[in-house]
């Protein structure tokens, strides 16, 4: 049996399945844990603890493989869910892969202006920016995994950071408000 | 003397300090405290130990009332530092304006998408969008007294995330690490 614990699956799982030799399974899985930080010296012997991880389940996923991976993660205290790939990638392009690339472009655009000025920077800054630290190389390959729903979901982001634009531009401040409300209440009716 | 602890000064200020009755000083200041909550509930003794309070000085800050304000502000544990009240808002429309706005456009994005991913969020999405939580008619007010700075910071945001796409699409994922480890260490070099 193998397994991987990527942040991307749909066309990775595709291809690891036609890769496998006779008799071996493949399962992907995915737990929903970890930080930007990386290493040994991040370990945590809790760090599962209740915390999601998702197993992508294909045509090809082999029963007896599947339940002894779910056992496995149940073992280290995780909520197993299992998901069909694609839907694991849209899923997760748009509440992971864009958020860092997002944090990533933030950075990016603070350094254009003024890097000095991040010496600044508050408790918002940081922790909007906390994943703009994860390892570049990583998230490289992951958005060249994930391209179509990366490339999807920047430009609706982009549509959203131009609808705010316009909003002060045109002084419309209800308009902004609103906006804002939106998110506003979004944001709160998920758990911290 | 009269006192304000607002997130925006530059046009404020110079109002404000136009509205002084005779014999009455202006004293702008900015704590940088706090979190995307309000209200008596979140109260905390210690809010301001070791943080930073910007006072903006003018040409017409009286250097008495100045000094009774710096001083209020380092008992309750305050490290002061004096700044031009345009300087003020440039700095904070980048690191703190700039953020928040980002994180609405965000999280708005991902419902425009699809708001039930949302219950999958792990740590990054939560720290990243957790100020998209802050009351919307006070950052209304904020982006309203700071349009100018903000119009500019979003254009050169948006010219950054127009640039991870741009590698995404023409698959260019040594343009696209090269921009991530740029932000990865800028993030990492400002303390967490």
């Amino acid at each position: 049996m193998a397994v991987d614990v990527g942040s991307v699956k749909g066309s990775l799982v595709q291809e690891m399945e036609g890769l496998m030799p006779e008799g071996v399974s493949f399962v992907a899985c995915h737990p929903i844990a970890g930080s930007e930080r990386s290493g040994i010296d991040t370990a945590s012997a809790d760090l599962f603890d209740g915390k999601l991880c998702i197993i992508t389940r294909t045509e090809r996923t082999d029963g007896g493989a599947l339940d002894k991976v779910s056992k496995l993660w149940e073992a280290l205290g995780s909520k197993v869910e299992l998901m069909d790939p694609e839907v694991h990638d849209m899923i997760f392009g748009l509440v992971s892969h864009l958020p860092h690339l997002a944090a990533y472009a933030l950075v990016n655009a603070v350094a254009d202006v003024d890097a000095g000025s991040m010496k600044y920077a508050g408790n918002g800054f940081k922790d909007s920016t906390r994943i703009a630290a994860s390892p570049p190389a990583i998230w490289r390959d992951i958005c060249a995994f994930n391209t179509d729903n990366l490339l999807r979901f920047l430009d609706i982001f982009k549509a959203n950071i131009e609808g705010l634009s316009l909003y002060i531009r045109e002084g419309d401040f209800q308009g902004l408000e609103d906006a804002l409300r939106r998110a506003s209440k979004l944001r709160k009716s998920i758990e911290d």
